[in-house]
This record gives structure tokens, C-alpha cells and sequence, in this order.
């Protein structure tokens, strides 16, 4: 049997990209914000747009958004496409959003082919993805969907606005009460995949001239969000050598020696990451003055939770090593992490194969960075993302896309539809 | 001849140093801006108790307050007793006021006990010392009075403000043409001696325990107020280390390294200090990205410049081999500086016998901080200073200094002007 030739509306896509980008440009790069204006404006748009051609649009108790395309057998497992809507501060315009399109673009090829899919096809734009950035939690959005959140997360709060996820929540419109009372709308029961497209964040793909990575699994994490070194404010010029607490001279010296220990660990072909993403002084430091205080981030990720031991493991050694020999205090706070999760492998064939099949050039590769996949996945959905190559990075103003490369997963991820569905 | 018993007038400085706390407490610490509303409140509050009891006051065209004390040969070199009245944001109460408040205490103590030196006795208010955390220069106070400072330092801006030096001299009614003209007030012609009194601003004193310095001179510096470090924001986890451009991480083992260089100097016995006062990532950093920035400031000091040297001699070995390693590249910015002031032989025996005539606990010491009496020591002006213990350094709230340490400090004073006034 020869399947139809359906091709992603991208024209489609791409002006939705264009008004998102128009609507939530902050002067520097793209801000919307987790349960918030940037966020509340995006769903909108899209449903506005999925209700225009005909998808069954619904909202959950959290705010995540539904817009189905019917299959032949409604009773089937669906197919859910998703990714969120919301992005870092001052990031760019493809990452998250690019998943939602895609899906949308996949749907509305379908709809104008006039292909019904075997099963129902749902795009899902889901809540609160960049949650690292607007609250300390991890996908609280898909989580809550699929009913593996804890209510004490509810309790978390929005980095700029100090108030806590379940007040943004009712400040939105949307229930707490569902996440507190555990219920569910997704499950292994009545969704047979869950498939994300996302722009690849790294260079790994732009570096090697391929247009599409098959995932092969999501890290897990071991992170700091909060740690300080507590030293003393002294004279700058007044405080010899021996009298000092240097707070700023303590955190480097942390931060160059473990990263140092990465450098090894790297060289002996371990893979993972190890990051201080935030570092430094804060604002009582100043010239003439020795720093008595510091604040870090860190984030440490592999597919091999193994390895974050072996950073935190390191870090242990290094901390009380450098408080006695400076007279510092190390608070490191809450740590807080996820585990791994290796995409499903029926799914990770299906996205090879419809790759194969269509000619484009792709790989399989581990994802970098956390994605709403992951938490499918934790949850029994089996899960597959689609990485499409992306020159500058993301979380930045200049990410960018090509349209052609993010044509190519739309149509892995379409081809792939029809295939199971079969 | 037996010298009459010269008591400071303790009380008096007391009463107006917690006048000033009262009246420039920021709710944290003590903010006096220079040239600004936090100095000319304590200008003010010194000159009207000078002039309520009978010291001739006068202003010169930058602002600078001479309060004086005459003397029996009205014609004779004059001695000048001085320091600062402005303070770092949130700092403390006594680094600078101490200096001004002992001389008023010293002329006081003189006139209450119908003591006439024997050569005028000018208290002196300088203004903008703290220039370090206002302006980026150094004594500009001192200097114009001098007529050493540079018509083109007029156009330093205030750090806070963002508006020149210039401006802001004539927002307080002074008249920076004074500074444009060179001319001058202050001249090794008409002053004998400069003696500043100042809190230590290090511990060696209080952990030494000694009541008084007496400072052998005031170290030479280089600078780096403005450094940054680029490189370039990626996802934390999408990133691999070989395609990273990591500006926290360059940052910190910059400072690390230097600050090891700095532990070898210290151990083979130079006296120096190597500071970075800040140093972090910018706002744009944030979790889940590698930093493409960083900034710092960097603070080299030492009696001996070529010690500093030797630190810059390191850091410009150490820019770019790191930039090689990372893929960063270093923006110093522009040096700045100062060359060391060795305070006079004359002035330092005067007052080594004047403690030693009190049975005050002293040690002669290096100065850590730079003070107007460098200014002084440069413009040819014999200099000397006093260092007061101090229990909790300087340039912060927690300033600490007992009443009698500063008791002994004043009366080293007064007896050494009774000697030098012979």
C-alpha cells in the first residue's frame, strides 16, 4: 500500500512563529513568561488558530492545551505531539514553541490532504516548560497532566514575581486542586505516544551538517540553585593575605577545580556536563572592598546518573578543603535533580525508519538538555523526541532555525503518524 | 620647659560622630555620598560646631572645609589635621570622620585649655576621598587643593549618578574652573606638616593588640575597575564542552590562578594584596545556559610597585593562554593607579615620640588603603598618618572603634603639634 504524500503545512507555522515572535519581544529577545502574560497570550494565539480550522480544542485543569485531529477509530490509543509555549527570559522564539507548530503543521497537512489518521492526533501545548527559569520546580505542566506531580511543588515560587505556582495557577484561571488531589488526564491507557520536536539547543547538529537527531534518552540532574560562600567584607587594601575570608576567590577556586575534574572525566570519555551557570560577588561587593559573600548555580546532567555522583562526589571533597583553607562557609542549599529517561525504543525505530523513509539526513543522539518528554516517559508514555538543527544555541535571543530543516521533522513526525497508525 | 597637659576633647567628637550616624544611616550601613547629599550633611554639621566655638572657617573653590585653629606666629607654615567626611555606600561611621573629628577634638582640646600652638592649626574636611566607590579616581579633594589633579579628571562620572565630577561640583555650589586653571590652596610653601588620623581599615592592630600605628607610607596601586570576560550563552545541557565559550568558568580560573601567584608572592615574603572585589556573571546569565559574560574588578597594591607589576606580569601571561584554552576573549579595560607615598621621616619620628611620651601601645606599619596623605606626600608636603585600632575593618557597616583607642590616636596628635610647634 502506498501512503498519501502529506506534506507539514509550514507556511502555516510560520506565521504563527512570526506573530509569537511579534508579540512577545521584550527589546532583547523573546520573554513569555511560565503562567503568566508571555505564556497566556501564546495559548490563545494557537487555539485561536486551531479552533479556525476545525481541531477539537480543549483546556485542561492546568491550563495545558488539547487540539485534536480525529482518527478513524476514536476509541484507539491517541498519538499526543507536544511542546510548551512558554520560554527563558529574554530567549528566542524556537524552543518549545517550534513542538507545538510542528504538531499543528503536521495536523493541518493531514486536513487538507483530507488523510484521517488512524487513531486521534492531539497537539498538546503544554504548561510551564521552562520552569527552571520562572520556578524551581521541573515540567509542572505535563506532570500535572499526567498525575506525577506532588502537591508540595504547587508551593514553589516565581523567581520574578515571588508568588507561588498554585497562585499563578488561579491567577490564570486554572485548578491547584487537580494537581493537590492527584488526578490525570494523560496515561499509558489511553495514549499509545507521545512525540516532541524541539530545536537541538546544542551545535551538535550544525557542527556535523545533519538536519535531524532521533533522541535516544534525556539526562538526568544533579543541581544547586541556591548555593552561597559566606566570607567577611574586609578593606582591600587594609586586610593582608592571612587575615582574609574571600568569598570571590573561594567560589573560583571551587568552580575552576571542578571543572578541571570535568576536563578529565570529559577526556576519559564520560559523557556529561557540569555547569556553573550563574556565578559571582553580589551587590554589597564593590571596589576596595574583599567579598564576603558569593552565590553559584550549578547544573550537572548525564544520561549516566553515575556521573553527577562523581561531580557531587568531587564537590564534596573540594568544599571543606577550601573552607579550612580560607576561612569560608559553603551553604549549598537544596539540591535538586531528575532522573534519566531513555526514550522508548519502538518509538526512536518509528522516527528512524520515517527518516530513512523520506531521505532526510539525521542521527540519533542524546538529548542535552530536560524536556516534557522526559516526564511521558517517567510516567509509562512511551516517548520520542525530534531534534531539529539550530545554529545559535537556545535560552538566547539568537536562536534560529532554518524553515527547510524544521519541514524535514515535521515531515519525520508526520510520516511516522501514518506509519503507526497503521 | 614642661608642655601643659592637653586633654583632646573626646566628648565633642563623640557627640558628632553620633550626629553623623544619625543623620547618614541608609537602613543598612552609612552612605555619605561625595559631592553629594550624604558629604555636604556632615560639611555642614562640622563647620557650624567650628564655627560655634570660634575656629576661622572657609571653603575652598571644591568644596574643601579648613577650619583653623590660630597660631602665635600667624606667618609661620601652617599644620593641617585631615580626612574625609563622605563613605562608601553602605559602609561605616568612622573610616574618614575620625580623621576630621580628632582634629576638631585636638583644636578643642587646645582651646579649652587656653593653649595657643605655635603656628596655625587647620582642621581640614577634604572632600570625595572615597572617590574609589563614586568617582573612578582618586583624590580629588586633596589633589585640587594641591593643584596636582588633571583638568581632564573633571570628567570621570559618578558611578551611581552617571554625571561627571564637574557636574556635580557645581551642583553643590563649587566651581570645577579651580581644577581647569590649576591653581591651588595648599602648597609645601605655606604647610609644615599634614597628619591624618584614620581608622586602620585591616585587623593587625587589634590582633597584634596595639592601640595606635604609625604609618611608614601608603602603598602604590594598579587597577582593572571595568574588566569583562566574553565568551559565549549556550544551553547548559545541549552543550558539549567542546563547543563551549564559557566566560564564568574563564573567569574563575583567571582569579584563582592569579590568587595562587599571589599565595606564592606571600609566602616568599612580599608584601603586597591581589584582589578581585567582584567578579560574576551578568544579568543575561541564568539556569540551564552557559554564561557569555563576565565582569570584574581587580585591586593590586603594594609599597613596592614592583610587586604590583609582577601580578600583571602574571595576568597577561595568564589572559591568553585561557582565552586560547575557552574560546573567550578578555576585555581589560583601562588601567588605573597609583604610585606609593612614603610618608615623611620627620613626621613619623615626631610622632613616634610624641606615643612614646604618652605611653601609647604603637607599632609603626604600612598603610593597606591609599588616604589623601598621599596626595600630600606627592604634592612635596612633609605627611604623616595615625591608624587607630579597629575591630571590624572598613568600608562596611559593622566599623567598630573604642572611644579611647581614638582618644590615644588624638593625643599622639596634640602632643606631637606641641613639639612641632617649638
Amino acid at each position: 500500500m502506498t501512503l498519501p504524500n502529506l506534506t507539514p503545512d509550514v507556511d502555516l507555522a510560520a506565521a504563527l512563529f512570526d506573530a509569537l515572535r511579534e508579540r512577545s519581544f521584550d527589546g532583547v529577545g523573546i520573554t513569555r513568561e511560565a503562567y503568566g502574560p508571555g505564556e497566556r497570550m501564546a495559548h490563545a494565539l494557537v487555539r485561536a488558530e486551531a479552533d479556525a480550522f476545525g481541531l477539537e480544542t480543549r483546556v485542561d485543569p492546568v491550563g495545558n492545551l488539547y487540539m485534536t485531529l480525529p482518527g478513524v477509530d476514536r476509541a484507539a490509543k491517541r498519538v499526543i505531539l507536544g511542546s510548551h509555549l512558554d520560554s527563558v527570559p529574554q530567549g528566542g522564539n524556537f524552543d518549545g514553541a517550534a513542538g507545538v507548530l510542528a504538531g499543528l503543521a503536521v495536523v493541518a497537512g493531514m486536513q487538507r490532504a483530507g488523510f484521517v489518521p488512524g487513531r486521534d492526533v492531539t497537539v498538546m501545548a503544554i504548561r510551564a516548560e521552562e520552569a527552571g527559569a520562572w520556578f524551581p520546580t521541573s515540567f509542572p505542566g505535563s506532570r500535572a497532566a499526567l498525575g506525577t506531580m506532588g502537591a508540595e511543588e504547587l508551593g514553589v515560587r516565581r523567581m520574578d514575581s515571588g508568588r507561588s505556582l498554585a497562585e499563578h495557577m488561579v491567577e490564570e484561571g486554572f485548578d491547584p486542586g487537580f494537581v493537590a488531589r492527584r488526578e490525570r488526564v494523560i496515561s499509558p491507557e489511553d495514549t499509545a505516544a507521545y512525540v516532541e520536536l524541539h530545536i537541538e539547543q546544542g551545535p551538535v547538529l550544525e557542527a556535523e551538517g545533519v538536519a535531524v537527531g532521533i533522541v535516544t534518552g534525556i539526562p538526568g540532574s544533579r543541581r544547586l540553585r541556591g548555593a552561597r560562600v559566606l566570607g567577611e567584607y574586609n578593606h582591600s587594601g587594609g586586610t593582608p593575605r592571612k587575615y582574609r575570608r574571600d568569598a570571590a576567590i573561594a567560589l573560583a577556586e571551587l568552580a575552576a577545580s571542578l571543572d578541571e575534574y570535568w576536563c578529565e572525566l570529559d577526556a576519559a570519555g564520560r559523557s556529561l556536563v557540569c555547569t556553573f551557570c550563574t556565578l559571582g560577588t553580589t551587590a554589597e561587593a564593590g571596589f576596595t572592598k574583599v567579598a564576603g559573600e558569593a552565590r553559584f548555580m550549578l547544573d550537572v546532567r548525564s544520561l549516566d546518573v553515575r556521573n553527577c555522583d562523581l561531580i557531587f562526589e568531587r564537590l564534596s571533597m573540594l568544599v571543606p578543603a577550601i573552607e579550612a583553607r580560607r576561612g569560608v562557609r559553603f551553604e549549598l542549599g537544596a539540591e535538586g535533580g531528575s532522573r534519566a529517561s531513555p526514550m522508548d525504543a519502538g518509538v526512536q525505530t518509528g522516527l528512524l525508519a520515517a527518516a530513512a523513509a523520506l531521505g532526510v539526513s539525521h542521527k540519533p543522539m542524546p538529548s542535552g538538555g530536560g524536556h516534557d518528554a522526559a516526564a511521558f516517559a517517567q510516567a509509562g508514555v512511551p516517548a520520542g523526541m525530534v531534534f531539529v538543527r539550530n545554529q545559535h544555541g537556545s535560552h538566547n535571543p539568537h536562536e534560529a532555525m532554518r524553515m527547510e530543516d524544521f519541514a524535514a521533522g515535521a515531515a519525520v513526525i508526520s510520516r511516522f503518524i501514518q506509519d503507526f497508525g497503521e
